[in-house]
Parts: C-alpha cells; structure tokens; sequence
C-alpha cells in the first residue's frame, strides 16, 4: 500500500482505539480460576473489565459474560435452543405422542453467524420462520408480528438491531411489545446488537430483550473478545466451567476484556455515544448529499436522505438508519468492479459482510425488496469515530472518477 | 503483592514469552476477509501465522485452524459428532428401524473442556465410555482396548496426550494403532494435545490421530487464541463463514494468530522443544528427587521417580510424565492448606486445573487409583521455560517449611 489510505470500512473491521501497550502492560497474566495471587489479580483485573462494561450499558454485572466474539455470542444463544429438542424427545417417548416442531422467528436480514446456527437448529427439525425487512432494511414490529401469528409454537426469536450492509435500524422495542403482547409468556427474544454498540443507543433493559450479541473490534477494539448480554441466565449447550459464571469455559482473556472496556468507556457509555452520533450524522449526511447528487448514484433504499420519503416510516421510535453505514449503487457498475476501483484509488470499501464475501449475493437488499441489477451495483460506505468530512469529500470525488471511467 | 514471587503453575496459564509490543504494532487491522488492501495485508498476515505453525508442528497447513482456545476445539470436533444423530433419527424414520445409540470413547482423566462436551453427547441419547488410566496416570492401549471392544457402535475416540494435574503422558501412539487394527474403518480419533504442545513431542503425522487441540496461552502466548489440527476437513455443527475454511465463523484474530506463531517457533518446533525438554528434564529431576525427600511427602504416583517402580512400564512408548508437571501429596495437608501456606510464601502452585478449581473432587487422582486421603492433600507444581534451578531451591525449602509448621 502506498499512498495515503482512506478507511470506509468501519462496519467490517475497525483500527485501534486504544493504547494496547499501556492496558496490556498492565493486564495480569495469572489465570482467574487460580486461587493464588497471580489468579486473584487476574480475576479481579477481569470483574473489573465487566463492571466497567456493565456501568458503560447501564445493566447489572452479572448479566454480562465475555465470549470470543459476536459470532460466538450469536450461537451461545441460539444453539441453547437444541436443548429443547431433547425435551421434545422426553416427551415423546414418555407419552408417545407426535413430536412437535421447535419453532424459531428470525429476519430474513440477519448476519450469517445468526443465519448459520438456526440452520443447525433446523437440521434437527426445527422450523424457522423468516420475517421480511420493511422497504427502508429494517424489520417492523408489524412483519414480526403477523410471522409470529403464523407460528404458534414459537418461543424463540432473534432480530438484529442494525443491519451490517444497509445500517437500517430494526425497531426492537416495538417488536418485543408486540410479540410479548401476543404471547406474555415464555417468550426469549435475543437481538444481534453488533453493528448497533457505540453507534445507535442499545437500551438493553427498556428494549425488552432477554439477550444481545456485542463485539470489541467494531468500536476499536481488539479482535477475539466479545460480550453476550443475558437478562437471566441461560442454560448453554456445552455447560461451561467455572469461568463466565458457567456459560463458557475456557481461560479468561483478561487482556481482551480490558480492552473491550476500554472502549466501551470511549464509546459506549450515553454521554460519548450522543457526542460521536450527532458527528456522525452531521457527516453522514454530507456524504449522503453528495451521494444523491451523482448522477449514476441510487441509494438502497432509493429514498434514503430523502425527507419526504421517510416520512412514510414516521410512527416508528427512533432513526431509521445508523449514521455509521450507508449503502449504494451505481447505475452499470457492479459491486466488486467499483469497491476495486476505489481500493486502487486509496479508499476501503466493500460490498457487504466481510463474513460472507465468498457468497456474492445480496439477500439483504433482494429482501427488502431493491431489484437485483441494483442490488448487484450496491456498495457500502461504513465510517467510524475518526472519519473527516475531507475523507468524505475526497471519496465522493473517487466516486465521480469511477463513474466518469468506468 | 509485595516481594518476590516465584510461580510454579505454568500448566495453569503461562507469563506472556513474546515481545507483543512488536508483533502487534505490525499486526494488520483489516478483516481478512475484506476484499481491500487493508484486508488483503490481514489475510496475508494470517496465512503467514498458519504456515509458521504448521512449519513448527510439521502438518500442511490447510490441516490448521485457528479456534479462541483449546477449550474451543475440543468442543468443536466433540460437538460435530451431534451430527451423527441427525442420520441415526434418519434411518429410523425411514427404515423404522429402532434408534441405534452414538457410543464415543474416552477416558476418566479428561479435562472438563471434553468431558463436558461429552456430557452434552449423553444428553442426546449418546453412551460415553471412560477408559481407565494405568497407576501411572496415562492412558494405555490395552486399557483403552477393553472399553472399546465392549463399544461396538464407537466411532470416535478423544484422549488427551498430557494429563494436566499429573504430566502423565498417554500411549497415543499405541493406543491409536491398537484401536485401528480393531476397527479399520470408519474411525476417528482425537487428542487434547494441550499440556503437550512445546512440552512433550507432539508427532502428530506419525500418531495415527484426526485431530489434535493446542491452545496458545499455555506456552507464553495470549489468552483468546487456540489451533485445531484436523487431518481431513470435518463438518462441524454450526457450519462457519467463509472463514477458517469455513470450519469457524467470526472474524479472525489475526494479532493472536501472529503471537501464537512467534510462540510456536520459540518453542514447539522439534529442535527447540528438545532442547527446553532437557533442561525441563533435569530441573525436574531436581524437584522430584527433593520431593522424595520430604518425610511427609507421597508423590502421586508414589513411584513417580522410581525408576525400579517406573520400569514396569518398559514396553510404553516414549517418557511416562512431561517433565513440566509434578503431582505430590503432603501428609495430613490438605491441598488447598498447602497451596494457600506456599502463595503466603511467594509460590504461586495450584491443587489441579484451574477450569475445574470449584469442583475441589481429585476425579484424576483418584481414576488413577491414589487413595481418597492421599489425593486431596495433593499439590500441582508446573514449571515454565523459564524456571531455574534456584526456583527449585527456594521452593522445597518453602514446602519443608510448611511441613514443619502445618
């Protein structure tokens, strides 16, 4: 790489945020279920890391747990369900009656790491039933609902709150009222809160959510730590060990959670979150205008920035869209062949989930219903903290060279 | 912690062997996956972590996959086995045939990061058999050919290669080769290899085992990163991304990788790992002969050091005990009385794996035979690379300390 780079991939991946040396330092290498001093030091390095997230998100320690990342937060969660399944059996056996279907509800958005583990759950014979995007990228409480009605065995259900290609928000809080006013009782409702730490607010305990998938290194933080938010416990696939309060065994990454909390504090916590989101939006919708007025330039959705257009969602709570994420196609100009025209330029960009890069499709435009020409066009642009509106203007006039060259 | 400490639980978790600073300023932030320069320079930096631990443990590379820990890989290739019972529901469905029960072999000495994925076998219906270590603490072919006889539907096999509490090493070798010739087809076998990595030679093309699971923390690497060698791909149970050649989703820890690298070239390549295994060797000497010493101390095993003793075991293949871990007994002591007395002391020594520290029950010692007073006054001492012979000095004289005043 020569050249000054320009990073629009925030939704990926994001740089460093923190001073590791200083943490890491510091970070005591003993292993917390050690009963000696090294261990102590350890473990209490360790509660410490999760009070500071748990302050950071407004939620009592105890109901978060250190995992290895979001993807793993994912299929904790969702690969809990299986223990169902061996009831199911019990009861057949028992009273030989008819097995039931294990019935799930999930979006037909979510990130691979939710959709692959619910396709274990269906290997096992579950039934997993996909509620589809409003034409903004978000799910509805409506379309949750009406999915739900459908499926009267359901008592499991997983909706992210932002999407990773589109940054439309799911309306979470209007889902879980809905779905809990439909069925009160022995409901979970988990929601993949990825894309949404530090970049929308994550009201955990007014959302009515029982659990929520959070990682470090979409905020600055270092890869291979995660957090898994569960309002009670939950029983685990794999009991774990003593570790994580019996939810994950394995040795503690005491230096990955030091970090995490690191940023949590930087990012996460009301205070720097509303001071990064009103930046973020002032720069994002620069970078939306400047969109719009290219003119081989549709944005998907077509109407994002356009007022009048989003008006159509007025009665939903919050934004439509996280200011960390937009998405957008160029008229004749596929994907891959625009994202590699701005990597020669300097500027990292891509055309969806890194996660699922090998699989070109784009199933989460396709379901919220852009045409797939367009859909094949589509580029997301993902800014972070330390994005400029000179990186955003240098982008835009990449953008108008590749439009104007290709 | 004032004064000097001097830690002598490596089995536990080790002090950090690597310059981290160095390797993680060049560590590249990008997603591999990613498409773009930035991700190009991370799956660039990945590949090259990948073939310097496949250079060191002498396997391709593609038979490498990076797992947040050992923990995690045991449960991965235990868990796939749940696959299995998909097809057997299969054929009863269609043949109406009756359920044909998943038999697995392994032994009574795991660590709980197997055992426990085992107990979720059972929980769907699979019959788990323990094989019994010899008084030594290792597993011997003969042993493990009884169960496995009585097992006629066992097609997968986990025994650890160095027991954690003991240094015991099993006949993986023998054991492997005895099992084959039982059952030509159709089998697989793995080892937890993690207390063998970098300590005891971990042949793993020559062993006749499928799968092997190291872990990095425990050779001065950081905590969150671990390998799984897998001989042939294997399907696990959740299917992964496009990462980790889709074996694990999540996006790769590629500073980890690069640590658990630097690691593995320092000490588990052949030459250097003999050349740490003969000073290991002796120092241990040192501390065994010292131990044997002490009026109120019973090495468990008894014989432990005895070599008229240790020669009944002529025909096993290789050493009988990693020279890193040493397992005693202090008369009328309890272990946990003795491990608090030498932590006051400056010694930081464990009572056995630190993963199942609540659970104080000496299942290890007392599979192997050692009677119930005897195990639970015994003490785990595990060295490091790093420890001198003055250590040894200094903690003998701490236990005969102890002895004389407990």
């Amino acid at each position: 790489m020569n050249g000054r780079r320009i990073y629009f991939d925030f939704a990926a991946s994001s740089p460093q945020a923190f001073n590791g040396e200083a943490v890491l330092k510091d970070a005591p290498f003993g292993n917390p279920s050690s009963a000696h001093a090294e261990g102590r030091l350890a473990k209490n390095a360790l509660s410490q890391a999760r009070a500071r997230c748990a302050r950071a998100l407004g939620v009592p320690e105890k109901t978060l747990y250190f995992t290895s990342g979001g993807s793993e937060s994912n299929s904790i969660v969702i690969l809990s369900q299986l223990l169902h399944f061996t009831t199911h059996f019990r009861v057949k056996e028992e009273e030989g009656g008819k097995q039931k279907k294990v019935e799930c509800l999930t979006s037909a958005i979510e990130h691979p790491s939710v959709l692959r583990p619910f396709e274990t759950l269906e290997r096992f014979g579950a039934r997993i039933n996909y509620a589809r995007p409003a034409s903004f990228g978000g799910v509805l409480a409506e379309s949750a609902l009406k999915v739900f009605s459908g499926a009267p065995g359901c008592r499991f259900v997983s909706i992210q709150a932002v999407n990773n290609e589109t940054g439309a928000c799911s309306d979470i809080k209007g889902i879980t009222a809905a779905l809990r006013r439909a069925r009160p009782e022995g409901l979970f409702i988990h929601s993949d809160c990825v894309q949404a730490l530090g970049k929308t607010c994550v009201n955990l305990t007014g959302s009515g959510i029982d659990a929520a998938s959070f990682s470090a290194h979409k905020i600055g933080g270092p890869r291979g730590i995660g957090l898994l938010y569960l309002k009670k416990p939950l029983e685990p696939l794999v009991k774990g060990g003593v570790q994580e309060m019996g939810l994950r065994g394995g040795t503690e990454n005491t230096a990955g959670a030091l970090l995490f909390a690191e940023c949590m504090e930087l990012y996460a916590t009301k205070e720097n979150l509303l001071r990064e989101y009103k930046a973020a939006e002032i720069r994002m919708e620069r970078l939306v205008l400047g969109l719009r007025s290219i003119k081989r330039c549709v944005l998907t959705p077509h109407f994002r920035g356009d007022k009048t257009y989003e008006a159509r969602y007025e009665g939903v709570e919050g934004a439509l869209f996280s200011p960390y994420i937009v998405s957008a196609a160029f008229e004749g100009i596929p994907g891959p062949v625009m994202a590699r025209f701005l990597d020669g330029a300097g500027f990292a960009v891509s055309t969806g989930a890194a996660c699922s890069q090998a699989g070109a499709e784009r199933k989460v435009l396709l379901a919220m219903g852009v045409d797939e020409k367009t859909a094949s066009c589509a580029v997301r642009f993902s800014q972070g903290y330390t994005t400029t509106n000179e990186e955003i203007d240098l982008l835009l006039n990449a953008i108008e060279d590749a439009c104007a060259s290709i």
